[in-house]
């Protein structure tokens, strides 16, 4: 069995291509520089979810490429859009200014649009996913997953309980958690399932132990990382004294929850049997990576 | 025959109606004020569209109006977001304060996020559009048309020819048009022959002509309009130096080349006979409004 973060590579090579193919299919535009800028460098782990869960499922065409790239666009929109300066005013993403930062506010707010458009854009392409069946599905559940029931939603939360420094508890942590990260790799999971015709329970329930094992680390990665290690502002969150789990809970608690929840997503793959086995190194990787 | 401006009304009732149920179908949520107050008091007419490319094609379930929701949801995401003060900083609009201004920035910003997913969503919701072929190929047209290729992109070209000062020709207010207005225009006019499974052309070729028209007269608005009856600032275009129909070419030229553009559109709907009579008023209505 090749070395997990070899096989990370290789899929993250294979989403970039694929991205490629996509984006070089639009005719020339000036907002493709941003676009370009907003898509790279990122580490693709829900794009490698999409991959994974369409593999365990024995799946061969190319539709789970597509929809991995769809999921890394809707991904860098929310990025785009959460660095702006109404909103998380971040000048570093993915160790590069931001959007707002490079070029202006104007063209990361339109960069973010043209981003959420072209996700829906490349699951709705009848050439990408053929059925129309199971792509009307992905679109439908990706729209709640990012909108109004889910990642905006929690964008909101976590902007107003941020900026009214309203003391939020762990609940409420979990609950802002689920809805502006935990949605979405819910969907990423379970993409691969959806594509298959497969039941996407089991990957369900993986993705909701995973979403708050992967949220818990990155707040410990907040603390304990590196600025130039993980290409953004550390100690931020702590600086705006936002409610994260390491607040709530100290940095020893909150390790300890996160892997637990790393063991509950291992055990929810277990009708899988070694076919997900990747998904389980995902699972431990993330509670165990520096950036 | 129904006088044009009493069956308008109708058919706003109607869309009205629908984009009621649909908002009231979404759980509780705290962007649910702005999103309503950004949906309010539209004039509906790209709905309109949608509801008559329907009924020329004798289609008589429910789906035209989801579908006229779905535009009215995006027409309403774009104004949001073309209001920011990064934009063209307006505000008002509909004849109330925009939403950046009531709220603030982080909440326009969010609120057109969920706006433009939730146009997604209703298209792809499977109790509205029931064919899961005609609901993806409404959502990659509407894509297209409102995204890169489209909307963002000519919003994006409107901003830089505002923002740079630079002199565009009549040419450029075209290209901007089409992308920004015109596009849209186009998948409400033929979104009724693709929900009936018709040739959508004579339709397209009619919202080509009707886009354009609709622009001059929308550029004649911002100089002859008044602020109480439109509802949004006039003069306000004149003031920034942004090229448009009228400063390139005059009040009279102006004036002139849309009755043309309304005379073409209105030739475009021949071969669907008195069926088409509302389209037609519609067309002519486009020149003579006074908001």
């Amino acid at each position: 069995m090749k070395e997990f973060k070899d096989y990370l590579n290789d899929a993250r090579l294979k989403i970039n291509n694929c991205l490629e193919e996509v984006l070089s299919a639009i005719p020339k535009n000036e907002l493709l520089p941003p676009i370009l800028h907003a898509v790279e460098g990122g580490k693709r782990v829900r794009g490698f979810m999409v991959l994974e869960g369409a593999k365990i499922h024995g799946l061969e065409d190319k539709s789970p490429h597509y929809a991995a790239v769809a999921i890394e666009l809707l991904h860098a929109y929310s990025l785009v859009h959460d660095d702006l300066p109404c909103m998380d005013n971040d000048p570093l993403r993915r160790g590069k200014p931001t959007i707002h930062v490079k070029w202006d506010e104007m063209t990361a707010v339109l960069t973010g649009d043209a981003l959420l458009t072209l996700a829906f854009q490349v699951l709705a392409n009848q050439n990408y996913i053929l059925d129309p069946s199971i792509k009307s599905q992905l679109i439908y559940d990706l729209t709640v997953c990012s909108g109004l029931q889910g990642m905006v939603h929690g964008q909101f939360l976590d902007m107003v309980w941020d900026n009214s420094k309203t003391s939020a508890n762990t609940d409420d942590v979990a609950t802002i958690q689920s809805l502006k990260t935990g949605a979405i790799i819910g969907w990423s999971c379970k993409a691969g399932a959806i594509l298959a015709g497969a039941d996407p329970q089991p990957l369900e329930r993986y993705a909701e132990n995973l979403g708050i094992a992967y949220q818990i680390s990155d707040d410990l990665l907040d603390v304990r990382g590196e600025t130039d290690v993980t290409g953004k502002n550390v100690g931020k969150d702590a600086g705006l004294g936002k409610p994260t789990y390491v607040s709530k809970l100290g940095e020893i608690e909150a390790q300890r929850q996160a892997e637990q929840y790393v063991a509950n997503a291992i055990s929810s793959l277990d009708s899988y049997g070694q076919k997900a086995e990747y998904l389980r190194e995902l699972a431990r990787y993330s509670i165990n990576r520096n950036k």
